[in-house]
């Protein structure tokens, strides 16, 4: 049993529903079960840039029923700079990790918990390593990216709010004829548009791991008319490239404002090919905030309990999983490694197949 | 009272939330109230230049129960073409009134009830005039721009869609310390953008009846920085223009693909003035295809049979109207002429002034 | 132009969604618009019994996003104990008026901002008028039944809920051949199971205001199999009588529990007479909790900032209203005497009637 | 490969949210994939039983959008009668089995897939044997009681319906200072109540499979209050016994109405024991109807076409099931003898132990 006082707690990288409810798994878990004081980092490793590090301890009281059911994070994240490769103002790169390790021994902490998808997982690894800080990682990405565990927080959400919205679109497609396509989050893998396709009832899914052709595509669409359907729906993962692989031109940055490209690219391509009325919906940050469904609130419950039992064990280095019904914890390193794209002879693939949906290769 | 057996029914311009509510409710009241024959029109007007004419006799028995709660028209609709001008294939324009007409002599029918906005609603009844042909009308319209009733079919639904976008937007605007911008419906009008606006929690509400300034949307920003706030959520109306008051350059028609404009012009803007991190949503679509509001179901439930009895009345030309908690009748002449934009210094806009709302213009 | 510093705010009654939108609308018109404090009175009139008073001042800092979207009311709420005839814990009555009175005496105030339904407004008003206290009124009742304003707070809400449990049994009722009883809310009156039943598609509907039969009601079901439907949705507000008008027996408070039991006794009754498989379901207390719709949102809003408006200009013993798509307001007395039950000849039941809904009177 | 050309799928047992959706996809997979004629068997077992059989060649073409998103069961079902043990009207009971194999035989089906729980399941397996008729079992129960399965459809949807209904709750147990007691569905086991409790914030949750002192519920009760909440939430399973193990003397069914019966009990208790005001909700047919959740329409949908290709495959006697990430199968003998109840000692208890949730055991 490790002799512990006080824990820290960060959320890193893009947020997702559920964050929230780690949070709170974690203080109840750690206070009421073990005695620990829980410092909230703000901002993810951000904070702890700052001088003095942007910190609090974390007092449950005022918020206990209703954060459980918030999405967001009440910590704050950020997903801008590696700090072994940090942005700095002038332009340059510079490697702040010492500040980090600093920051986190400012705060007098005898573990942390890191809350991230596998980008921030793998910084706050070797963060840890250099400052020789005792870690436990929770994982989360909206993605489902990776291997090790079968539920990444945020996931689970994300695919309700972008089946709601082919729900959504279903009856307008079918009133006016249309062709509708949603591009759905998804930064490298096509998780969300694969699940959120099937659910919702796409007629389309176009994912990065399965290489499509737009005639492919058109073929589909007259392959429905034929059958009597008036109307179709396509789902685009917005990692998805151009028929020649490409980034999508129109994918613009301007100041910082972030536009979505490959879905318009889609409905333009779908347009001239097949002579549909095609309209375009590009879902964006409504896929972050939902309310977290009650699985992704029971997952977090279980990973926020289970890392804090980790660090009384003494176990670090170490990231909580879920695999068959149950909580289980692999090493962070493996982890990372296992990325888990969409397996394109999985059963969520043949699923979709067997239910006449294309992808766009056939 | 009027000597009726056989009456149309038709749904016209954008689809919405409750049509299906309305159809419904014609078909239990025409049916079962007064043993009449209900046909369906297919696809608004469009339905009736085909020949044979697209249209169905009606018949609820095997969708009692849900089609109440689906958003769209069985019936389906179009928004393309102006009987009185209609675009040809060859790129004239042509008046196809006359085979409107016909079409609706060779159904039989003995009177129509038309559902659609003002424009639409301003096509039937010249349509109606032109051949004697008795019209009742239903109101529907997302953006609520009819003056003569409180209520116009789908406003509530496409509220509350947008509301739930703000609601998701919060979260991971605050996360991030995020302009979040969201685009939504009002092609002409504000309703939902300062309906939403106030419900969701907006910052700023940006509507075309109020001139903007971008100066005044960072000052607003700012001023919420210096309390301490770390986000802002803003929400357009798509009818807005830019400072200028011209329509976005960036709106582009490719094939048929629609793209969002405004909300991208305002969401850069905004970053390049106030260096804020902004994100941009454009709503679009998911709007028009929300399950129908218990409201929405209640004022569909409402027209539809008060439509009919108008008819069992012989009292036609008119459309029905919720005022006072209850439903009444005008005619359709007036309520086509009673443009209701938001009321510059009315009720709402007063209220979110009050709540210190910005609408960019100080 | 009254001279203000310090207002109070009050929720009293059954909780129910908007409170909070209320509350927050408040505190931003009182302190961003005119720079006074405001006190939030706990528990109703129960806080100003307390000595010293439960009250704290308001400060909207912490909960600026939420608060809008939050059912329930921060403040705390009370329905038991009249001040004028107070249950004291000998099972005798008191008249604690004077306490309450000097209780806001206490907190400095100059003006209290009341929300309530028709009872709560009238222990109010008569406490306002004893201790000369500058009162303003803001209606919710999930019943809305007061007369002078089309909207009360938090029924809006309550409709909904309802609505979606109907839905909900709906396709449960079909695919088991069933009859769905739902007892839903309303003291007095039978709005909320009026508006419900429409919207979510009940066959039969049992209010208060309108006598019922069971073998009208058995008759209604009967000719629903004739035409081919296996199941029925009855829908039936919690106020209704037995057949013969007495207040239903099974209906039990054991030590503090409260049951429900017209809705049972209706069940019991149908499937006694027409011999179907029968299932019944009381809604009870998650009618109060449901997410505030846009609609109460937006009501709560209008209502918090004229409510503050209103002391401002120094017109006191005044209830805000809505009428004709705006807010007025009315003398409190005037909207108390103004009771709202359904009207037995109003649009929804014609309504109703036109859409074959039977209320067991024919 | 066997020689198929016409097979059969019924559902059986207690609707739920998914149902649907397995129907769809079974019929597209096996229409579309395969070219064979899918015939819809009514009512369960109950549509062999009449003759001429209750079936029908299912067609998709008017429901592929919508039966995806809708509850219940298009076929019908049915819970009532054991063939080989079958009610008759007059009171005894008979053994039915060979009308309903010659039923089957009747519709010259070569397979059939049979939807249901443990119970349904293990009837029709004995049904199939006796028939010598070739089956493919797809698992559904909102109890999740199934042990070879991670998933059975219907049990998502139904923790949402539940966990919302604490959602719900929550504010208005807050407003008042109440204790509020949620019964949900679970007729043997505790799943629904243990995953709802974790995910709605439950503090207490009584499941059958725990035994629970009514002193340690009010134990906890007032830990709570010492602590400062003024609020507690109860989450109860229908199947839980009385405290000396009995079945709810209050359960009554007169004619054919169900009451919920040890919701009251444990909040009568609680009331008397620690003098809070307590109400009760018994949640009702409400967790069955539930728009199903994406995840059950997704498992429901890879169950689908995996039971369709196992027939293809002339793989019979198999249940479907989902494990880590997959669709396979095992032997229905041994998936119905793999009772899955709440483990004492399993993840989500340990979870809710570890987020200070009391079981009433200590």
């Amino acid at each position: 049993m490790a002799d512990i006082r006080r824990i820290g707690i960060l959320t890193s990288g893009g947020d997702c529903a559920g964050l929230n409810a780690v949070i709170r798994a974690v203080v109840q878990r750690a206070t009421y079960g073990y005695g620990w004081e829980v410092v909230g980092i703000h901002k993810g490793t951000a904070g702890l840039l700052s001088r003095p590090v942007e910190a609090d301890v974390l007092n449950l009281s005022q918020f206990t029923g209703s954060l459980l059911r918030m999405a967001g994070t009440v910590l704050g994240t950020t997903n801008k700079g590696d700090p072994f490769d940090y942005p700095m103002p002038d332009g340059s790169r510079a490697d702040r990790s010492t500040e980090i390790v600093e920051g986190i021994r400012e705060l007098g902490l005898d573990a942390v918990i890191g809350i991230g998808g596998d980008g921030s997982l793998a910084i706050l690894r070797r963060l840890a390593e250099q400052g020789g800080i005792p870690l436990v990682a929770i994982p989360k990405t909206i993605d489902n990216d990776l291997g090790d565990t079968e539920v990444a927080i945020g996931h689970d959400t994300a695919v309700e709010v972008a089946t709601e919205a082919l729900d959504h679109l279903q009856p307008t497609a079918a009133s006016h004829d249309r062709v509708m396509v949603l591009e759905v989050m998804g930064r490298d893998a096509g998780h969300i548009a694969l699940s959120a396709g099937i659910a919702g009832g796409a007629d389309i899914i176009l994912i990065p791991e399965i290489p499509y052709r737009i005639a492919s595509v058109a073929g589909k669409i007259d392959r429905l008319r034929q059958l009597g359907r008036n109307f179709a729906l396509v789902i685009v993962a917005e990692a998805l490239r151009t028929e020649q692989g490409e980034p999508v031109a129109e994918t613009k940055q301007s100041g910082d404002v972030h536009y979505g490209g490959i879905g318009h690219y889609i409905g333009r391509r779908i347009a001239e090919t097949t002579g549909a009325e095609t309209r375009v919906t590009v879902l964006g940050h409504i896929q972050r905030g939902g309310t977290p469904t009650p699985r992704d609130r029971l997952m977090a419950s279980s990973f926020g309990v289970h890392a804090v039992d980790l660090i009384a064990e003494g176990r670090f280095d170490r990231m909580v999983a879920w695999v068959d019904r149950g909580v289980i914890d692999v090493p962070i390193a493996d982890a990372i490694r296992a990325y888990h794209a969409v397996e394109t002879e999985g059963a969520l693939v043949r699923t979709a197949r067997g239910l006449g949906i294309s992808f766009g290769d056939d």
